[in-house]
């Protein structure tokens, strides 16, 4: 049997965890989580780190940052993770969704100017694959319009995108906000777990007290106030020592990992190019601006029947596959708000995409046999 | 030095983080969850329960199934941590804060029914020092005029309240839901962690959904429904296994625990009593309806400065003991949306209250030398 996903253990993870649990500070904010935030500020270039429990909370921290107010509109699309948008929408927003690109799963950066109103609030794209969307053309967009860009990059750690000048920057360090996920399906896990990088320093100091329960608490340790107390609205958005413990463990091996991840990856799409043009299928497309972080390697069928067979196929041998994000703007919750418009391009990726297993531990046996059974059945 | 609080780590904690890491279901819902909740369940009449990432995230669920709206009035008391009131405020409740008991810092019962008006949708008692509030008196103010009880039990796990009829029931069980605390400081421990317990069956299928980012996967991992997506507000509430781990290891302890924090907090109370009394400070009391679970052992000081001589002394004697909790109401944040009412006996113990060492591993000569300090300086 070959799963899907299989979380990989650097071999780390219980030591540091032990560790952190000697220490015997148990809570969050303590030596490992200030070791990750560094970690990714010095590798990324994000201004501001902090963890959360979930990537999830980290979006729902930046719809709090962007002072998401009940009636203001957020821009974003509906082939995504239901976070994404209920993060806005548990402050109070209207979600415009958009359609995604022809040739990618991202959202369709030329579709977004139209949707803008004097409502509009944020944009949120969404790094499907860990892909970048194209950040230049939405920065733009956001600069001439004075909008918000919070990054989802959820699945978009350690990849990259080009501006036309030439400019390459890490994916998460372009928008105001940005927030990446390390849930066990990602390339970089701790089970659950998720961090809110913060490029737009107006952000800090706020993001600072919403993520510690709304207090100044952070600025009282510092010295910084005489007494802290209640001060904003927030949450516990802080994980367990513990989490970060095992999220270090991870950092530590990244490079390795993404190295494995990628030689998988690029076996997949050689083994299957020929075979997915020769009979209708889409393999993935790594836009000239993006790199590739190998978070994910999918097919797009012609059809939904095409990719019941495939999946059926593969399960038939062991394999299992699978198909994830139903359109939004169709979903139970948010049909009836949403305004109507057809987005047939988030429809075909709903309909006809599907995942194949993505984990460090697949060996080259694996993927030949995984290869051997799509195109030989 | 002898610190304010030390984590207990019962032995099993990083065993059993070690079994969920090669169990190799890293993300939340796994087997060590489902323990803990059944744990709880089966030990306290919780009908149903789900373990959250904190407190907060807890309160916050039980906003979100009280179905709070904006303008909708929440009674709490005035003296308490700030999740309380945050886990509704940002669902866009009016916070009508209530004051205290004079004899306890709990919420002053026979105050709510004044407070109750048209808008008014939930009691939060919160049972401080997990001493119960009277929750015969608020269930009955409850049914009277239709409101929901969310019991804020952070402080109060395996401790009880007695009804008039004899029947006793723990914390936590007797609203229609209430939220635990397994944060680093408290009795039973996970780093950060949380518990919600449904004991209103009308809420079990939403508070499920919620728990699980909006979606009706859980229905769908049961087979009750052939696909899973989007279908209300949420987030992700569930904590990694690890942390679940982590936690069954306290669980399996919790008598023996119990059974040590007990003990301390009565060689407080016998060797304090005498001297509290003829110094003018007041030992905590414990109403008829209540027990004992040695969360806490404070003193109220007659007025702020001997408190703060108290906290010198004992500083000077290398004791660290704590005040906290400013009251909301006059807190930063809130000052300006309070109506005006003066809550002088929650300020009384905001200005009076200190907090001793409290943790399993202070041994006999500790606390004589805690009590040996106060005494005689």
């Amino acid at each position: 049997m070959i799963p899907f996903n299989k979380p990989y253990l650097t071999g780390k993870e219980t030591h540091y965890m032990y560790d952190a649990v000697y220490i015997g500070k148990l809570s969050g904010n303590g030596k490992f989580t200030k070791k990750c935030q560094e970690f990714f500020e010095d590798k990324y270039g994000f201004k501001k780190c902090l963890l959360t429990t979930s990537c999830t909370d980290a979006l729902e921290m930046a719809a709090i940052l962007a002072n998401i107010q009940p009636g203001d509109e957020v821009i974003m699309p509906s082939y995504t993770f239901v976070s994404t948008s209920n993060a806005f929408v548990l402050r109070g927003a209207k979600i415009i969704f958009a359609d995604s690109r022809k040739d990618h799963p991202g959202i369709d950066e030329d579709s977004i100017e139209n949707l803008i109103t004097t409502k509009t609030k944020a944009i949120v794209p969404v790094h499907y694959a860990g892909v970048a969307c194209d950040m230049e053309k939405i920065m733009n967009i956001a600069n001439k319009y004075d909008l918000l860009v919070i990054e989802d990059a959820a699945q978009a750690i350690d990849s990259y995108f080009t501006f036309s000048d030439g400019t390459k920057k890490a994916l998460g360090s372009i928008g105001h906000l940005s927030a990446f996920s390390f849930h066990e399906t990602k390339n970089i896990i701790s089970g659950e777990g998720g961090l809110l990088a913060i490029n737009d320093t107006r952000f800090s100091a706020r993001a600072e007290i919403i993520w510690e329960k709304g207090t100044n608490r952070s600025a009282f340790f510092r010295g910084e106030v005489d007494k802290y107390g209640w001060v904003d609205i927030g949450s516990s958005f802080l994980p367990s020592e513990t989490i970060a413990a095992f999220l270090w463990a991870q950092l530590e091996n990244i490079e390795d990992i993404q190295k494995k991840r990628i030689s998988i990856w690029e076996q997949y799409y050689d083994g299957l190019k020929e075979w997915a043009i020769a009979n209708d299928l889409r393999i993935p497309c790594v836009p000239d601006f993006a790199t590739n972080n190998a978070h994910m390697f999918y097919l797009v069928c012609k059809d939904v029947e095409q990719r019941t067979e495939l999946i059926n196929r593969l399960k038939r041998n062991n394999i299992s596959a699978v198909f994830h994000y139903l359109s939004l703007h169709k979903s139970p919750f948010y049909n009836d708000k949403h305004d109507g418009r057809e987005l047939l391009i988030s429809d075909y990726y709903s309909n006809c995409l599907v995942r194949l297993p993505m984990y460090y531990e697949l060996t080259n046996q694996d993927v030949e046999c995984i290869i051997d059974s799509i195109v030989n059945g």
